[in-house]
């Protein structure tokens, strides 16, 4: 894994977005060089490695999707007014928003261009699959910015908002290294599946570190989430299950103006533990994972070649950060 | 010509963006349905039509372009903090700046898909030559952006500007009906160039139709670009051939703070026309139209296969609007 998270970054580094106007890909080369866990074209090749030993005519391809997902990123930091990202300025604070408007719309070209390292008999393939997911992960980012305005959102509209804005691109990372590496068309849809379960554990998860987690190991403040009064599926459940004096907190929690940060965090967190929603949590988390095992032992593949994919789900669904 | 552009706009009308979230399509439909003369996706059927008769298998390719170019109106709108568009309001002023942002990306996507209505022989040629055209064009769109805070920009940086921001995608819309249409690769690369050319000369009529054209016929005030002090051909000009009293009367215009814009209008006119810079954009416009029909000229066709093309060319460089 760590072979493989290597040769991405080395190839990363050495990529070319272009030159003039620096104002347009200074920009692309600062958000990709924030770092991050690689994991989308990790996955990419994790997949590929089922079917073929050897994975280096797919980094350019598993770029693609990393180029796109730091897209999403820089327009997402506009949407959402975020300052920071990993710790250091957003584009659109370090720059301006129209740079950041302008350097995400040739940074989602670029990621058609690493696309083109395709071989002809794929090209079309993986164009069609990555077309859907664009799309999808732009639905999921438009439904989670309407969900801010509404009093209450259901499980099922959350779960399918985290689908479409995360968990698709997991989907289609795995799907990718399978139609590269010529996986038979069921299994391509298996890894597709696959993905999207991962997809949904990995942002519940999300979810519950960011209340509950180590901030030493999770490397930020913990409760932001709680704070900003966000719409997980930690609040959405307690919004469901409270009652009566809990009820009652809770509400004055998210209506509160003035208040200590530590104490609403506090507050919240326990009436989150009284409900159990940590709990719930925990158990969809585990559901989803455990569907995305089933889907890997259902591949077309010796047990041997899935042994580097399964290490990387026990290790996803082990992270503490 | 006709024929094509209700061809264009029939199979235009009937297009299914997607439907939900209704934020994210709507504002598609709407900016697609502003209108607009549809030259470029034109441009596509008019050169297929040099080498085959039939151009119905060309429209949804051609169809990419037109959503290509609106998503770049989309996103230039909120840069640019344009509140009206084709007399209608802006879809950021409509709705608002995170819909225009993301309702342009999932564009952008769309346009991908459209082109994906290629046969796979043609499919790597045509995303590639898109891929560089609209990577090109974010670069023209951040050039202009640039040069609204130097002080003087050169003839030569002002060329290259309106060549990426507008030209090179007249280029790929020529080249891409040449490619689906199986021309040889040495008229393909004629017709990208011809394109451009005609580009130039379609730019810097627009320049001088804002400022000396028929408010009736142009559709909308003009001398705007003057109000704005917009680095037009003209301005640039002017300010490099402006001495003593002129220079003198043209910076007061410039700085100027309180003025009634129909006297400013007037005062920049009349020092343009006594500079002839009016003539010199004449003289560029007709150079750029010569040069594109000589390549007309050069391409191996009949001379009966490019009336089309050479009739939409005199209308292109007649055009009062």
């Amino acid at each position: 894994m760590e072979d493989l998270i290597n040769a991405l970054n080395e190839t990363l580094a050495q990529l070319d977005y272009g030159k003039k106007p620096t104002e347009l890909y200074e920009p692309i080369r600062y958000i990709m060089d924030l770092g991050g866990k690689r994991l989308r074209p990790l996955l990419t090749l994790l997949s590929a490695k089922l079917y073929t030993p050897d994975t280096q005519p797919f980094i350019l391809p598993a770029l693609a999707v990393e180029v796109f997902h730091n897209f999403t990123l820089m327009h997402d930091d506009i949407m959402d007014k975020a300052p920071l990202r990993r710790g250091k300025p957003t584009v659109h604070t370090q720059w301006n928003e129209n740079i950041a408007i302008l350097s995400g719309d040739v940074m989602l070209v670029k990621a058609y261009s690493l696309f083109l390292h395709t071989p002809d008999v794929h090209l079309r393939k993986v164009l069609m699959l990555f077309n859907q997911c664009a799309a999808e992960v732009c639905e999921g980012q438009q439904w989670d910015m309407n969900f801010e305005s509404c009093d209450t959102v259901s499980e099922a509209d959350y779960i399918e908002m985290i689908r479409l804005k995360t968990a698709v691109l997991l989907g289609f990372g795995l799907a990718l290294g399978g139609v590269l590496a010529g996986a038979p068309e069921s299994d391509i849809e298996l890894l597709k599946s696959m993905g999207e379960n991962m997809g949904l554990g990995f942002q519940l998860k999300d979810d519950l570190l960011d209340v509950f987690g180590d901030a030493g190991k999770v490397g930020k403040q913990v409760g932001g989430d709680i704070l900003a009064n966000k719409k997980t599926f930690l609040l959405i459940e307690a919004l469901e299950r409270a009652v009566g004096k809990e009820k009652e907190t809770l509400m004055y929690w998210l209506q509160a103006k003035d208040y200590l940060p530590a104490q609403k965090i506090q507050a919240v967190m326990d009436i989150y533990r009284a409900l159990e929603v940590d709990k719930l949590a925990e158990a969809k988390i585990k559901a989803y994972f455990d569907l995305s095992y089933a889907q890997l032992d259902a591949l077309k593949v010796s047990e041997a070649q899935k042994t580097p994919l399964r290490e990387f789900m026990d290790w996803l669904i082990a992270r503490e950060h």
